[in-house]
């Protein structure tokens, strides 16, 4: 895809089609001795106005310890169903913004965080993306690429 | 899940189980620049008799460079139809083995290797099992981790 400013723009837009298709999303972190490690996450919003993710989190994980020693993240959406994936890579941080998180709040995240916004160590995850790729048939087999 | 023998061998099961239903897994690399790129992977044999998850591969790809310089990655297979996520850390290395691409080889691969086994640079990406965790809910949120 070109990466002029009307593909950019475009190619956003199907990005932010495909994340919201999907929802859950496996997050790579980088541990200190070099493994990566993946886990599922629900997207609470996909690609803001800034080109953003966002995450809620507790703070007392290996994930936020993994970011906080290394911010890089890939977060992978995949639906093997519909042969759709999308790669997103970025930049991860904790944000602890009582506002934007009782913005985000839903119930099923309850099954995580079963006191909600009480409990003591919630956050959000906010990851700025770098570098998006997807994979649709609809598309042909070539991936189409998002960069900033 | 217990680490014991027992406990080792039935979570390998289920996870051989597990990685079957889903077969496109996104391969999580790190760039040179600490960025890390994931793309989706066809799994052509689940975990052999030695723990390891094999691929096809072209050499003359960023994939392939980017494990020759550090062998980390991460192999995520997820379903979110079903709920099921795994994520499987491990090391990958190149095999350019005749008689193992042979006995791998399948028709749909055509899609990205349409001279088949001719293809000039197409070879084995082998990845040895180091940690790898699911979540399932038929076996609760939590995760069963096997570590080797
Ligand atoms: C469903 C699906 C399965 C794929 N399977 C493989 C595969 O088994 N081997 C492979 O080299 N590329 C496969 N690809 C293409 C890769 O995702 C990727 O575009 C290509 O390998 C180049 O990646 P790289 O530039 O990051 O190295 C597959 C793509 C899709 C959509």
């Amino acid at each position: 895809m070109a990466k002029d400013g009307n593909g950019q723009a475009a190619a956003m837009r199907k990005l932010r089609r495909l994340v919201k298709g999907i929802r859950v999303a496996m997050m790579t972190t980088t541990h200190g001795d070099g493994t990566l490690h993946s886990r599922p996450m629900a997207t609470c919003e996909a690609l803001d106005e800034d080109g953003a993710l966002w995450f809620f989190t507790s703070c007392e994980t290996e994930k936020v310890r993994e970011i906080n020693a290394d911010h890089h993240v890939n977060v992978a959406y995949s639906d093997p169903n519909d042969d759709r994936y999308v790669s997103i890579a970025g930049m991860a941080r904790i944000v602890r913004d009582r506002e934007k998180m009782q913005k985000l709040w839903s119930p099923t995240l309850r099954l995580w965080f079963p006191r909600g916004l009480d409990e003591p160590d919630i956050a959000l995850l906010r990851v700025e993306v770098e570098r998006a790729e997807y994979w649709d048939p609809s598309a042909g087999l070539f991936s189409a690429i998002v960069s900033r």
